[in-house]
């Protein structure tokens, strides 16, 4: 690869002591950084540790220049080796992680209705209905499919065995894992006498732009509407979310997580992983509904909340140190009923 | 498309006031729905309110004609008009959303000693093992996997990416929505000093007669002879079923809902989502497991649960309430035990 | 099939009484058994209950000779009953589900540059990337997805639509079930002013060998290093294990746990099912986490926990039974205060 010292100094505006020429094949944690390697320190007062790593170039806060005299290899001091570090590392995926070439494999089976852009990747095995739209320079990834009518957004990346359902939108660079499902059917019946009868689900799925679902999620259609997820928000791997859903822009959504029916959450909130939020709830911006909790009432804007049923942070916490003595409290409560002779 | 506020009132064994041949070309909530929507109005409270809307055709109870008489497009008056919605969203559903036409698409897979109904679809990409069955009507979507000596049956609807394992059937009329796994191996092993030993899991899965299988589901082949839904029985997104479970007929089980091993639900039951249950328990008919309820012993017919471990319903809230006073409680005891000199 | 109750006794290191020509066609459960059956009492009190099955060929602990004297079928008399069957088990699933043949099925895309033992098979519209590696005996399933550079190890068997990324390495006899994701990007972001930005996840996924994976799993690739499954640990379905995981040797992960970032789990650890263990934790050697259990701190070796914030084991089961209690310790409190006038 071409990456070298000199380019990561350039790249974190940063000032380069050693050699430019140093070139840089990969990236790894300091303690495990070979000459090859780029690495960084976030923490000044771990400077005089990373003085003796190995890494063949380091990403170090401004400051450190004297706890890293005795460094080997090149340093880039910068304000934020850590965003440096980032940055470096999308020049690093490019080469390791290239993105696909533009054109449809001969095996896709692409409907002539469909409307693909020259600039666009369709994989082997993949499958492109009547009427879809894949816009410039998105990638399609082997074995996926993309249903009738929808659209597929700029440089928006599929990974293989992605689905989406018919006349659902993916807006611009969303990033969809392999075994995302977008637009399955709503789970609605009208039940009478324990038979339970399909709703039909006309809606559909709306991802906005920058939006990241992870491996193996389902996200229903809404019954007549459009589920949605907001712009920027990132959903991690097995995460459910239910018809007719609206969640807000850049929320973070973590493992597992299932939010159900009509519920909307709002910007910036953070659900965390195997949360579970009723249906017909309204969850307000920048929230926080923490792991393993469950949420059957509105929570305010800015809420934190834990629990099997969610409450506040805070008297969360309390009432789980009580459980543990509740024991304790029991045999008070004894001591006190025989004493009183109740 | 060809439905008319005419065909809605047929449709609707209701009443035609307005415009019989108003077209309409889709279905909406009343408080967005526009000229060319049909929309519903259930509670006859409401209509005052809706009658302001600017739907196309409404569907409204019977006895709103003098709330309703200043609304402006087409209203059938009808008996259950939630009802007659659903049905108008079926018509719909078959403009929308057709079913794929009768045939193999060139590109699947088909084995000859297979049986394909002539009417039945067989999708892009798909694949069909020996000896595999697909009845009448049957449509096997896109990228679908049909194992050996399976059996689709008739009318059943595989959407893309559906695994089918050898030997399992799918009865009449199933729906099984995009990533969804029938017959993946049961998690058996014999355990020897912390080795596990695969047991061979040799059963089948059966999906009885309009079963629906949500996005993502995995439901495991029974060691020796079937794990089995019953018929009627819905079940949403991300749901594990493990091996050799017996499901009873029309059950509801929502999504990221998980039942261990060997255990039995009765006709009628509600699993609702995250809820788990341990392996080899007994489940009554018509019972309902809340939402992220876990459940560790048998659950009596009819018995409404919930909590980390279930309890019954008006206890487990009970408890719920008595958590937040906790700390009161603790404090109280303090005061008590200072004024007795405990 | 070619199994008869002499092959059985064989297996089995056992003694056969009756006839050993008998075929078997199939394993049941001993009161479901019929005569083409084959099947196993591995309780001596249960001997003259089981006198009356039907199955065609018996397993039986020594010592139940003279209690099985009228029981009509043969029986094979042996030390370990339940460890013959599997035995046999095994035998039998050769024949009922046999290994899908050698060579590449003319529908797969293979890069020409991938290296695919002749033995190993390549399914129907599997897709192998650039300088993949697929070794000897391997079975890559229908519609299966195999990353560039991947390795897939001896007699690996994925089955259809499993889905390993880029640069992913599967050992020897692992098995893969279908829809499983390995190698899906972890999931990483530096935030600012609710601005998610994607740290790229250049790192990769590695299951040593005989590691048995559910179907629809995820298990997402490191951002630098390994995400790290131990030889012989099995996992169940739809569990998500996250970015830079390191799991120990043999441990069992029960279906829809899930697994956050960096943590590590010992050896023979068993995390059961929808249990959720925060990030940066470590879960000791031998360590059992229960069922829907949250573990938010480490775990020592051979802890015992459960919870919905995990407690060990008898102090949980304790907490639990008391909350049971609460309603009644809250009267009691609310008699002590007016008795002393608080």
């Amino acid at each position: 690869m071409n990456l070298t010292a000199g380019d990561i100094a350039k790249l974190a505006e940063g000032d380069l002591r050693g050699d430019a020429s140093v070139r840089l094949f990969a990236a790894a944690p300091l303690d495990k950084a070979c000459e090859a390697d780029l690495a960084f320190l976030a923490d000044p007062a771990m400077a005089p540790a990373a003085a003796a790593a190995r890494a063949g170039c380091l990403l170090a806060p401004r400051g450190t220049e004297e706890a890293l005299k005795d460094f080997r290899g090149a340093v880039v001091f910068t304000k934020n080796p850590r965003y440096a570090f980032m940055l470096a590392l999308r020049l690093l995926e490019k080469e390791l992680r290239p993105q696909p070439p533009a054109g449809t494999h001969p095996s896709a089976i692409v409907s002539p209705s469909a409307k693909v852009e020259p600039s666009a990747h369709i994989g082997p095995c993949a499958v492109v209905e009547d009427d879809a739209v894949v816009a410039y320079g998105a990638v399609v990834g082997a074995q996926c499919y993309v249903g009738r009518g929808s659209r597929v957004g700029r440089a928006a990346r599929l990974y293989p065995g992605v689905r989406i359902m018919d006349g659902c939108e993916i807006g611009a660079e969303c990033i969809l894992h392999a075994g995302a499902v977008i637009g399955s059917d709503g789970y609605g019946y009208t039940s009478d006498r324990n038979v339970h009868e399909k709703i039909p689900q006309l809606g559909k799925v709306v991802l906005e732009d920058r939006v990241e679902i992870g491996a193996n999620c389902a996200i229903d259609r809404a019954a007549l509407e459009a589920t949605l997820i907001g712009a920027g928000t990132k959903i991690d791997n097995l995460v459910h979310i239910a018809h007719n859903v609206r969640i807000g822009k850049n929320c973070l959504i973590i493992a597992q997580a299932g939010i159900a029916g009509s519920t909307t959450v709002g910007d910036g909130a953070i659900i965390a992983g195997q949360a579970g939020i009723s249906d017909h709830i309204k969850i307000g911006d920048n929230a926080v509904v923490m792991a393993k909790t469950g949420i059957m009432s509105d929570v305010e804007p800015g809420q934190v909340l834990f629990g099997h049923v969610g409450r506040p942070r805070v008297q969360a916490m309390k009432v789980e140190a009580l459980l543990s003595r509740l024991p304790e409290m029991h045999r008070t409560l004894s001591k006190i009923k025989r004493r009183l002779g109740i």
